[in-house]
Formats: structure tokens, C-alpha cells, sequence
């Protein structure tokens, strides 16, 4: 099955976002077998649109767009879509209701033009939105399929998980099936280094590392005819690689370092609590984004000034003043001081200098100290990281969640 | 001046890696006054390059192309090209000279393919790469212009700054100039709903309404012979729309709500604390992502659990039990306590129900109480929203800095 992706937007043609929707299905249709053979991009302009539409429909048996289903009047691609293949729009009632039900429950009056959201090309079918009001669409034309998607991915992306990947399955031969291996506590040379043999002259599985803020990933890919064999052949390269990296793989595909955690909390009917100074609240909200935290997750402190360390910690002035409130002392304090005052199992400390002001020679922007307390466990690590300070905050609720998973998974 | 960019490689129809040149390169034209009417990306097939190139001619005055001019047998871009116009390939000696220096300097032998990246259309002229061995290429076609860029982005950024963006300058009449206004407390539809008549019959400049996370925001775009003109376009065409919405906008191109934020309590010199439930510290996390916020923000506490509430809150437990955690009464306490104990001028307290689990009919998942405390300022609202628990947690912690925003503006 061969297939092209439209991308339709005129902020992607300035240059104003990047189309992370084209690589997402990219990835997609690549696991599901489906050969992309173009994408393009296209502004809301429907003459250009059209165009590119009935280009792509002259090559390709699948057809995929993203973007251009809002309700303002320059979202045009489903009129595009339905004017090319010749079909009039006629209301969803499902997809009505919806959208009435999204602005009755937001308290929000619903205005006149969201009713042309809930429009799709006669024979169509919606695809239910969760996330937003505009439903994608399917419409099977002549041996062709063409999907219409919304453009914001957070509404793109499980919309592909939940109709559109089960109804490509059944369409297209043969798989090419993908696997992430997740990692952190270590660099993406140090990781290529470990694997390097498996790296050179590779053919089917393939291998390759992708760096991301604080992780590494390892992609694995396999084609095979059928679904089986290209399991066991991911398996038989995922154990070769498990064997030199183990502790190091702290997730495989989608599930992320804090939900691993959480997940081995709650699994140990354990507790946790943070203090935090320079990763300001972050390593509470990637704690706080896992569903069911609440179980394990009694309170974070974000003590930004000395007194809020002194007031909600217990930490004695005379310690801040005489070590520096980014010092070892003081996040050992820190963990400390939460643990027991909250009487959780497990206490986190972070302190140090996210920049990019309040730098010295001696503790320079990027020096960080973590520490965890537990049940007969305190560390004390000391970090320094270079970057601006949101990458320095990712990195260090990183290597906090991780110091925290490797201690969890000791016992 | 009509562009398309042809970005060729396999690796990007796989999904493997990001299209940052697509991004680079469309700012660059637009910054240009260069309209791009169309982006194309293609794999390392000839047939289907050479489509795409005979396309994108046949349309367009300017064609930029990236990747697919390196040694190996699947770089065919410049093959390509010189096939599509009819020109042979002929040695470059300034390119092959680099070259030849390159891999001495690296002590590395020249393999033989390297030969053929110092090969170009007879007739067009090589342009440099500083950072890499693939020299670019213009070649003028019956006025077209055809420019063929490295892959890599450390390659073909700097080649664009160094020599295309000079050619192009001197082909290019006019600018295309862009500014964005944010806005927050209204959905897309709303906003479109009150600029209706500016958004219809719109020729230059130009308005679009995109919505992002909690935030709409409104793209002006004017095309001008000279900048002046363009700034003049624009500034009219903000003044219209700040007449209808100047209250909703918080910030005109870069500058984020938390920016804003930490901005206006600067210049008043007043500071904030904040006590949130189920926003889990991304209140927290989203002030202290800005530089110098320290000066502002003294604390933030996570009171996930209900003894949480009570013990950093002095919160009354009857309190609690009386009204439920999700409550204007306890939103309200929080705010309340949380400025008390840190003593700062501001005050924010959330509590609700982020989801997936936890919801009851009469307080579902989505429904959150946003408490501000200030110097005679006393605010509960409550919000409802749906969606997945991020996007919950986003969308409070937008209201909550709007309201704030709104406030600290008032005096």
C-alpha cells in the first residue's frame, strides 16, 4: 500500500511551527508496513490544496491529511476533500452532539461557526475526537482511502492510536514493526559506544539511537511477513542489547521514567515526597502527570526562598548560611526534612543553580545537588549540567526519577 | 517571487528524524518577502525526486532543495537536478581542491565517491560549505532558479546565511513581515467570532487564528515593498483587533503568560506564593522556567494528600471534610494560607479533579477551583474542562496566571 501525507497550514510554510504531525505518522505508517512515498505541505489556500489532493490521489491508495478541520474559514480541507471526490458535506448527528455537549460542559457558549465541524462528506465516516471538537474523517473513494485528521497533535495522535491504526491494520501486507528501548544515566556516544557492533553492517533488525532531553532511545525495527517472526526477530535483538545495557533501560515504547515510578510505588505500597528549589515544581508535575499518583505521592515543596527552607523543612538558617543553600548539607536536609514531615518512605532534595543569573566560580550555572532518603538509603549525588534552564530542570528531575527507580528496584 | 523546498532522504519518510531545514528554510524565505507555496519531501528514488523537481518547476520560480549531496550511491539530488534541465555534470576544482584539503586535515584518505560531490551542473555555480565536504549548487534555468542545499543542518544553515540569502536579496522584491498576538480566557471560535469581519475579505495584511494549549493565537502578516510599510500594515491591523480583544491579549511574538507574569510583579515589586492539588506543581514549574523569577516567586507547596492540606496550609480538617478537597471553600483556604505563611503580597490556591479517575456526577473530572488572594482581592472561579489530565493541568494553571495578569494589571 503506498501512501502520501498532506500537511495543510500556512503557519507551517512561514516557518512558525514544525510539522512534528508528518514524522509522528511518518513513524506510524512505517510500523504498519505502509510505504510513504511523499508529503507535502500545503498553506490554507483551497486552489493550492486541491491540487495537492488530487495529485496525491492520482499516486497513492492511502491519503492522509492533518490540519484544516477547525470551525474559522480558513480551515478548508475537508470542503477540499469532498470537492475533488465530488460529494456533498451533510452533518453528523454523533459529532453534533458532541461538539454541544464540549461547550455545554465548558461553560462556554457555542458559537455558529463550530456547527461546520460537525460536517463530513456524504458515505464518510467521523472519527471521534476526545481531545477537541473537530472529528477526523475516512472516505473510501474508488480503491482509494483518504483520512482527514485535525491539526493539533495532542488530538492527532491518540485519534491515529484509536481509529486509525486498527483500520490500516486490516489493509496493508506485511509488517515493519518498531520498538523503543528507553534509557537514561547515560550519553547517546557512551550508549552507540556499548553497541557499536550491533550498529555497523546491520540489515533487518535495524538499530539506531536518538537522543532526547535527559534520555536516550533505541529504536529497533523489523520487517518480516508476518507479525510472529518480526517479534522474535525485535526479541532476539532486544536481548543482545539488554545484556550490555540492563540497568540502564528503564522503559520499552511509550512508558515514560515518572510512570515507571509511580508504577513501582505503587506496587511497593510505598510513599513519596519532594522538596525542590531549582527544578521549581517540575519533578511534582512529571510525578503528577501519571494517572493514580495520588496513591503514592503525598506533597512537594517548591522552596524557592531560604525562609521557605527554614519554615517548611526545618532546615537551621545557620546551615544555609554556613554551607550555601546549593550545597550537599542542604539537599540532604531537604530530603530529609520532607520525609519526615510527611512521613512518607521516600524523600527527594534538589538545590542547585538553573541560571541563568546567580552563577559563581566555586558553584558555576548547571551545579546541582540531589539526595534521596529512604528506608535504610541516603545519597547524595552531585550533578552539573550545561544548557539553558529548562533543559538544566529536565535533566535534573531526570536523574532524580532515575536515582530514585535504580534504588526502587534494588529490593 | 514563488518558492517550493524539496527536502530529500528516505530517513525523513520514515519518520526518523525531524525536518528542521523545512522550518529553517521557510522562515528564511519569508523573512525574504518570498512567498512558499508549497514543501515537498521526497525519499532517495530517482523517479520520484525527479517528479517532484519537474513538479515544483513547472509551478514555482525558486526551487530549494536539501540532502542528497553526499558521496554515497542513494545522494542523487544533483543527478537528478542536471538530468530534469538537460546538463551534464562537470568537476568543480575550487569544490574538489576543499575537498581533497578536508580529508588531509583529518587525516583520513579521500575514497573515491568523494570525487563526485565535486561535480556540478555545467553552467551553475558551487557555493561553499564551511562545515562539511558536499559544496551547495545555483543553477539558472529559463528563469527559474534551482538551488540545491547539504542535508545536514550545521551544513546548510550557514550556506543559506553566507550566500543564498545574498543572491536571494537581490532577486526579491518587497518583505513578507509577521507578528503574533496571544490570547488567553477565550476559545478559537470566540476570538474568530469577534474579528469575523476582519477575517473575511482579508487581502493584505492578513489575519489567522490558531489555537495552542489554552491560548489562541492571532498571526498578522503584511507584504510591503519596504519595511516601513509592513510595520505601518501592522500596526494598523493590531490596533483594530486590540479595540475589540485588548484584554484577552497578553503578549505580542515571543513572550510567554509566565513571562508576562513574573514581568509585571517585577515592576511592582510584589511576591507570590502558591498552593496547589491537582495542577501537582505546574504552576510552579511553568513561573520558575522564567529567568529571575526568583526574585518574585518565595514558595509553591504540592499539597497532594488531604493531611498535606492541613499541616503547609492550616487548613481546619472539618473544613475539608465538610465541604470536600475539591471546593471554593478550600481553593479559597489554600490561596489564603499559602500567602499568610510566605507573607507575599499574592496568593493562588487550585484544587480539582484532574482525572482519569476520582470524578463523581456532581464533581466530574475537569471541574477546579482557582482561588487568587491579593491586597484587597479576594477571587474563587470555578473552571470546567475536559480533556486528558495534562491538558487539564495546562489549562488550570493558564487560568491561573491569567488571572492573576488581569489583576496585576487593574492598578
Amino acid at each position: 500500500m503506498q501512501a502520501e501525507i498532506i500537511s495543510v497550514g500556512t503557519e507551517l510554510l512561514l516557518g512558525q511551527i514544525l510539522d512534528t504531525n508528518a514524522v509522528f505518522l511518518s513513524r506510524e505508517l512505517a510500523s504498519l508496513g505502509i510505504g510513504l512515498y511523499r508529503r507535502s505541505t500545503v498553506g490554507d489556500n483551497p486552489q493550492r490544496l486541491r491540487q495537492a489532493v488530487e495529485e496525491a490521489l492520482a499516486r497513492a491508495e492511502l491519503v492522509i491529511t492533518s490540519g484544516g478541520l477547525g470551525p474559522t474559514d480558513d480551515d478548508l480541507t475537508k470542503e477540499t476533500v469532498a470537492q475533488v471526490l465530488g460529494l456533498s458535506l451533510i452533518p453528523d448527528r454523533p459529532s453534533l452532539e458532541w461538539i454541544q455537549d464540549y461547550f455545554a460542559k465548558m461553560g462556554r457558549k457555542m458559537t455558529e461557526n463550530n456547527y461546520k465541524q460537525a460536517l463530513i462528506p456524504e458515505g464518510g465516516e467521523a472519527l471521534p475526537n476526545l481531545h477537541g471538537t473537530a472529528p477526523g474523517i475516512v472516505v473510501r473513494y474508488k480503491e482509494k482511502l483518504i483520512i482527514c485528521l485535525p491539526g493539533p497533535p495532542r488530538e492527532l495522535k491518540p485519534m491515529f492510536h484509536d481509529y486509525v491504526s486498527p483500520i490500516l491494520r486490516t489493509e496493508s501486507k506485511g509488517v515493519i514493526l518498531s520498538r523503543v528501548l528507553k534509557l537514561c544515566g547515560l550519553g547517546e556516544s557512551a550508549v552507540a559506544e556499548e553497541v557499536a557492533d550491533l550498529l555497523a553492517n546491520q540489515t533487518n533488525p535495524t538499530l539506531a539511537p536518538l537522543a532526547s532531553e535527559g534520555e536516550v532511545q533505541l529504536r529497533l525495527t523489523a520487517q518480516a511477513n508476518v507479525m510472529d517472526e518480526a517479534v522474535r526477530l525485535l526479541d532476539e535483538l532486544e536481548a543482545k542489547v539488554r545484556e550490555r545495557l540492563g540497568e540502564a533501560i528503564f522503559a520499552v515504547d511509550e512508558e515514560t521514567l515518572e510512570q515507571v515510578v509511580v508504577r513501582l510505588l505503587t506496587q511497593r505500597r510505598e510513599r513519596l515526597a519532594v522538596a525542590e528549589s531549582c527544578s521549581g515544581g517540575l519533578l511534582a508535575d512529571r510525578i503528577t502527570d501519571v494517572p493514580g499518583a495520588s496513591a503514592v505521592f503525598d506533597r512537594g515543596v517548591v522552596t524557592y526562598s531560604n525562609r521557605a527552607k527554614e519554615e517548611l523543612l526545618g532546615i537551621p538558617a545557620a546551615v544555609i548560611a554556613r554551607e550555601g543553600a546549593v550545597s550537599p548539607e542542604v539537599a540532604h536536609l531537604m530530603a530529609q526534612g520532607v520525609r519526615k514531615k510527611s512521613a512518607t518512605e521516600w524523600g527527594v532534595g534538589i538545590t542547585g543553580i538553573a541560571g541563568p543569573g546567580g552563577g559563581t566560580e566555586e558553584k558555576p550555572v548547571g551545579l546541582v545537588y540531589l539526595a534521596l532518603e529512604g528506608p535504610e538509603v541516603s545519597l547524595v549525588r552531585e550533578l552539573r549540567w550545561r544548557g539553558e534552564r529548562s533543559l538544566i530542570k529536565r535533566r535534573t528531575t531526570q536523574a532524580a526519577l532515575d536515582l530514585l527507580r535504580r534504588e526502587l528496584l534494588k529490593k
